[in-house]
């Protein structure tokens, strides 16, 4: 009987040629592109479970996604043996085995995404689909300040697409970071969990602050309202990161 | 009798899809772009001078370019109308009017560019062709004591490739700057001037003192001795960036 490995993979990402993670049919997309690399490697159809179903355009330093295998390939080897078969857009940062009860999404305890606004009047060549560009002059200092309005617990039910599902649209924002460097602000957002493009619309209500159409001191009560249309627009996908997940 | 204006430009690009700056019979160039843009803006065929002739590949946050043009577009106006002749991987951030003397290249009182290593055993997609890929392990602190021997003002001429036409190789090094960002290492180096390949080769260098091929005491004699095949191999392009010029 082959002992069958439940294998976890960090993977990085340049979102920007991709329809997202999830397979789907006639699109390109992340997970599709890994799970032929798998079949390549070891001959097995396997099915890979990732942690987020990331968007189209989307990018990632450290998504995480765990397969089982009957494969008698090392854990370690893997990440060296499928990056062979990948295109240079993704990478297989770290291959490990973990307990067979080890879930991507449903083991994960939380995640950090950043999100990367470059404002200046002109866009920039060299954060071309890496960076979300706003023409108008941000007020920095607000942005900063309405986003600790978003730390600790509550109902998020305003912040995600009419397509999220989820039952539950309680979650705890732990932390949140502002910093600007030159001309890009990086925010920077750790929390239990994200409701469906959760990330994308803070980021796009914060764009708000900064351009004066919302004040810091609204967005308690634009949380609270659980109103879709009181918040900022959904940011775009380019600006968005997937850093970390932990378990 | 129509004004002559002589108009500067500071440039962003990502060089990876152009063969250099310079224009050449055949092949795209960020030069001959832009003084396609100009043709299309002005209807006059100008001649562009670029501060510096990047390599294929580089990049840039700050070149400058210079051009006289008898148009009568304000100089403040050219940045926003160019851009609209050109492709989005080249960016004019600011255009202004100079005294007739101005010339970018000619009255430079200095430069800084900066070199990327991204330093982890597999590359990085969202650093493709925007950092050197170094796998082997390196040694930080003994490149960041290594790159302040090049300080100064010195005979550069074994740091530069044998196509270098500069009668002059003595040049002086105002600052040279190492920092690390999880795993990647920025050097950022500012001096009067700059041979062919110099920034390239001084990477090379610092990048061989990582991996303990020099040891950080022994640059002081490759600098005195003259001779390239003492340097350390010259890094490529893609990590090097123009980031400002001084006049």
């Amino acid at each position: 009987l082959s002992h069958i490995k439940n294998i976890k993979l960090i993977l990085e990402y340049d979102g920007t040629n991709y329809s997202g993670w999830q397979v789907q049919n006639n699109a390109k997309t992340v997970q599709g592109t890994l799970e032929n690399a798998l079949l390549q490697l070891t001959k097995e159809k396997i099915k890979l479970i990732g942690a987020s179903r990331t968007d189209s355009g989307v990018h990632a330093y450290g998504q995480v996604a765990n397969f089982n295998t009957t494969s008698s390939i090392p854990a370690i080897k893997f990440s060296y043996a499928l990056n062979h078969f990948l295109p240079k857009d993704i990478v297989v940062k770290t291959s490990t085995e973990e307990s067979p009860t080890f879930h991507s999404r449903f083991s994960a305890k939380g995640k950090t995404y950043t999100y990367l606004i470059f404002n200046r009047n002109v866009p920039s060549p060299l954060f071309k689909n890496r960076a979300c560009h706003v023409p108008a002059e941000l007020s920095f200092e607000k942005m900063r300040v309405a986003s600790k309005h978003f730390l600790g617990r509550h109902d998020f039910k305003g912040f995600r697409t009419s397509k999220c599902g989820a039952t539950s649209t309680i979650k705890t924002i732990q932390s949140i970071g502002f910093k600007k460097e030159e001309d890009c602000i990086h925010m920077s957002i750790t929390g239990d969990g994200f409701l469906y493009n959760m990330v994308r619309i803070i980021a796009g209500t914060l764009i708000f602050v900064g351009m004066n159409k919302i004040e810091p001191d609204e967005i308690p009560e634009i949380i609270e309202s659980g109103e879709r249309k009181k918040a900022g627009k959904t940011a775009p996908a380019c600006g968005l990161y997937l850093n970390e997940i932990y378990y």
